[in-house]
């Protein structure tokens, strides 16, 4: 095969406690990322669909976040309970998830309901 | 602004030495992901191109490894001397960098001149 049909990018970054904003992972392992690359590969996708570990997607007051290419969906507050909704409608049937699509006055905006004026970002 | 107009992922895997498959880092930090992330900030595209960490992309055998969406343009053998090319050509001209691209017949291909048959795939 050439290119993966879809490439799926889970965050993972870690911040220590206090930080100025918030991380994707507790741990920098991330169950999601397991969660969802074990679906997939359970979907036989496996060779088609690839599951990848990020670093900061700069989405932090949004996390946990996923991000879907070559389509750029951006998902946020993402947990292990939304994996067999994103695997069987997205990844298999062509239908971003709206209810936890980011939404594009908060997708990168410098403020937003989610994001305060004074966050400093990565 | 919304969504990144172009988003690229480095991979920064590593790997013991001694792995059968090769590792794209050498420490897991990965000078390249840096050397990046900096030329884009100089270049004044730091809002609207990301730069990311990435984990294994599963192109190890033609590492270091890099990938750009939307366009899903592929680049092996990465080298810190190579972004300021990457930068000029691809992100800013949105041409992409043809002696660095993945050929068809290697990306994600069981077996190429690059990855032989009895790599265990990750």
């Amino acid at each position: 095969m050439a290119k993966f049909e879809r490439h799926v990018f889970v965050c993972t970054n870690f911040r220590e406690p206090g930080s100025a904003r918030p991380s994707c992972s507790t741990d920098g392992k991330s169950e999601l990322h397991t969660a969802l690359k074990n679906a997939v590969r359970a979907a036989g996708l496996g060779s088609s669909i690839r599951v990848n570990k990020a670093g900061c997607l700069d989405q932090c007051e949004h996390g946990p976040t996923v991000v879907v290419y070559p389509e750029a969906v951006w998902y946020d507050g993402v947990t292990v309970a939304d994996v067999p909704e994103i695997v069987s409608e997205h990844l298999i049937a062509g239908r971003p998830v709206e209810r936890l699509t980011i939404a594009d006055e908060c997708l990168n905006a410098a403020v937003c309901p989610h994001r305060p004026a004074l966050v400093t970002r990565s």
